[in-house]
């Protein structure tokens, strides 16, 4: 597992109002402001992201419950992401991560966004998603282009 | 208030949990590894902090009680950092963010680490930290340079 972080997601109470704070407020520059999710890059190949609060927790867990009992109601309500190449680098982070002290609690699978990601929580509980997006591309100056992918 | 994130620091339980996770598990090359504290690079001019969750605790608030009733012992256990050029900047960064909305939760004043900080809350309560760091140099390959200065 490369160390790298593509994206700390924030899941926020109210998506609005973070909109008005960081992007009319702040006068930051998103580069995808949709009705569900902001992303906006705060570093070379690094994005900030604003997504609500339940739909974070959906994307971890689907309709189940927390999978184990060190995740639990008070795990930070935010992300951290690592994206990586390629569908067996998803694979080969996650076993890496476990194989460390790390807990999954999501196995790599088809994703909502139109990629492969899988989440494991460190040993504080802590969460990172390892994603394979074909839609987040890396320009060689930095700049993070994001695009929907079908999924 | 430039959009950038130059540290993400997690508020750990047990340091050396942390450490054989991070760095004997994961094998993770931090820039800086102290007793106190650890720094891993995750990307271009941006760092992975791991710090106990109570002196990152004591960084923000010191002796005193959290200020503001919208920041309670839910708090998130991290913070987001961004690093700016001179102390004007810290001071004029603070202010942009109290007049987007923000919530101060530490006036700009000198740091521990020997630069000059301050810390304010976003509307969800995520807090972030405008430092001048003397001592953080940011090389033209993207590669942090950290180095302890002078408090």
């Amino acid at each position: 597992m490369e160390q790298r972080l593509s994206i700390v997601t924030l899941g926020v109470r109210d998506l609005d109002a973070a909109r008005r704070f960081y992007v009319d407020g702040l006068g930051w520059k998103p580069t995808l402001d949709l009705d569900e999710v902001i992303f906006i890059q705060v570093g070379h190949g690094l994005l900030l992201g604003l997504f609500p609060a339940e739909s974070l927790e959906a994307d971890i867990h689907g309709n189940n419950k927390a999978p184990d009992t060190r995740e639990t109601a008070s795990a930070p309500p935010f992300t951290l992401a690592n994206n990586v190449d390629s569908e067996p680098a998803v694979d080969k982070a996650l076993q890496r991560a476990v194989e460390a002290g790390g807990t999954m609690l999501k196995p790599a699978q088809r994703a909502d966004f139109g990629g492969y990601h899988g989440y494991f929580a460190d040993p504080d509980g802590f969460r990172w998603e390892i994603a394979h997006n074909p839609g987040f591309n890396v320009e060689p100056d930095g700049r993070v282009a994001i695009v929907p992918v079908e999924s």
